[in-house]
């Protein structure tokens, strides 16, 4: 009992300090029109976000929600972060066959590696499905869960953005940052739901997003328990395919993970269609939302037509059950954060 | 930014009215000699775990660890609750059946329920893996998520222990919800990691030991969504192993689930060994926990050679490794929590 004490006393402290604070500057004014979403335009999505907010926080009404149930679900590729002009995990796994290859000559005369060390992207596509799982295998097995890890902090510690010649990292919403805080703030628990692979994703998130490892849901292969070298235990990465948590997996993903239905949920193509409709068909005030891309200047436009990131029947049942569709050019005064201020600087607030 | 002022004022006044009631009563002096852990008999194993506590939480010292990282993992049956004389799982599926034959007319003359229902407990026996796999397909699957959820509630609200008398979510172990509590307490975020079914587990361990859905990691089978009746998406049960989270299968469900190896991890059989090995070979300061059921009065005496729960490779990795081991009976003040108390009582502290 005398540690929680010990807390007690310094958060008092802290209070006071701030009401004091507040008692010299008109503090109570300034909060009260401070806004959480400041890179958000004012209009219907930000005022549909804002109100279910409020209404499933305010207690002893119909809509409130115990901060237990406040489970909020983000798809990544496309919701948080930029997936064009391909999902950024390729981009890893191009870049390490690259850095690999001088450990590897057999992969100069060997599709598809061949392929991808010369560019010739019509061997590469010719290589299709097949390829491409090859391509995974190498890069993301065959080794250590630290071991991957480390090379993913690698990478996005050097790796360029193609257009935008930026960490990969930066390249994360800022209005979806005000909402991830915005959400926690208000009790919620934030999680992610990505068909991107759960290793690749969960060394950096909760720098950038403020979402742990724990909270992370996504696709995996098969990780084997093994007494390594010296007797050490390790976690091994194998080259198999464990689960893919995309489109009906989502769903399934958060069943599994999570155990608990969301009642709000973010994704922004077709991928996420069950997600969506699993969140709204719950008991209770729900929302769903999706990210539009409107904006070829400031990120990229495409919806049903997109080689990635199709968004189609999502946009339909978004159409069809009120859901919120966010336009990037119209609801977002902002897309990227200020390079200085994202990665590091975004802490964790898990 | 107007709501946490709010929740801060309502927290600050709180906390006044807390210390003004300490300079009423010596509340400082209560306090620092307030027991975090009253179930637990002065000892080797009760130093251990509030040295261990102690040396993590202090800031500026080698062996700190920030609140993010404090991860605790505990098994389930026969660490957390009674796993005798039979897995209380087991005791739900063949309690289903029972409940569900009047539904399955052949079930009176196929096997394994055959046996079951006549407890013919030799051709249940003969009926072997398979048959218990029969019946735990039988009783777990083929039903929505929801549906079964359900059913274990309603189960752990009529059944009883053959031997206690008592609901089965009563014979949790009075010191280990001590421990609990006292961990989160200390920042520490806690999960169970049992080999037992995830969807068995979640509907009540909130309840019960304050351990929140999405931080419960299990045994599960295939669950699938569907689009049904009405429109309504679904989760389906399929009869069909998806993991087991057993053994070498512990550090696997840490890595999947969690993300972050644990730094204090608490066991009592050989299915926990590898989990406690994932734990201590980490760097930093780790603590490795053995439950040894040694009181056959109070609850049950075995280990080596039980027909479940053997304890006989971590007993020894235990003395090796110098982890410490509870001697229910010496360390251990109350076994189990007063009826009145325990269930609906405990109240969840995620």
């Amino acid at each position: 009992m005398s540690v929680p004490l010990a807390r007690l006393i310094r958060q008092m402290l802290l209070m006071v300090l701030l009401v004091l604070g507040c008692s010299v500057i008109p503090c109570n004014a300034a909060l009260a029109q401070a806004d959480p979403l400041p890179s958000w335009n004012d209009g219907a999505a930000k005022e549909a976000i804002v109100g279910f907010v409020a209404r499933v926080t305010k207690q002893g009404t119909a809509d409130f929600v115990p901060p237990a149930e406040r489970i909020a679900t983000f798809d990544n590729d496309g919701t948080l972060w930029t997936e064009q002009p391909f999902y950024f995990q390729l981009a890893f796994a191009l870049d390490r066959v690259k850095a690999m290859a001088p450990d590897h000559p057999d992969w100069k005369t060997r599709q598809p590696f061949k392929a991808l060390l010369e560019k010739d992207t019509s061997a590469l596509a010719a290589s299709g499905e097949k390829g491409l799982l090859q391509i995974m295998a190498a890069t993301h097995a065959g080794m250590t869960t630290d071991a991957f890890a480390s090379a993913v902090r690698d990478w996005l510690a050097t790796a360029r953005h193609p257009r935008f010649n930026r960490p990969y990292d930066s390249l994360v919403y800022q209005p979806m940052l005000e909402l991830l805080a915005y959400l926690r703030a208000n009790g919620f628990k934030t999680f992610v739901v990505s068909g991107g692979g759960i290793e690749f994703m969960r060394p950096w998130m909760e720098r950038v997003y403020g979402v742990p490892p724990e909270q992370v849901v996504g696709s995996s292969g098969v990780v084997k328990f093994q007494i390594g070298a010296g007797g050490k235990p390790d976690l091994m990465k194998e080259a198999k395919i464990e689960f893919i948590d995309d489109g009906p997996g989502k769903p399934v993903g958060i069943n599994r993970f999570i155990g608990r239905r969301p009642i709000f949920a973010f994704g922004n193509s077709d991928g996420d269609l069950q997600m969506l409709q699993w969140t709204v068909a719950g008991a209770g005030a729900r929302f769903a939302g999706i990210v539009h891309h409107t904006d070829g200047i400031r990120e990229y436009a495409y919806d049903r037509q997109s080689r990635i990131g199709k968004l189609d029947k999502a946009l339909d049942a978004a159409a069809a059950g009120g859901w919120t569709v966010v336009d990037m050019k119209q609801d977002w005064k902002t897309v990227f954060p200020p390079l200085a201020t994202s990665g590091a600087a975004m802490e964790a607030k898990p």
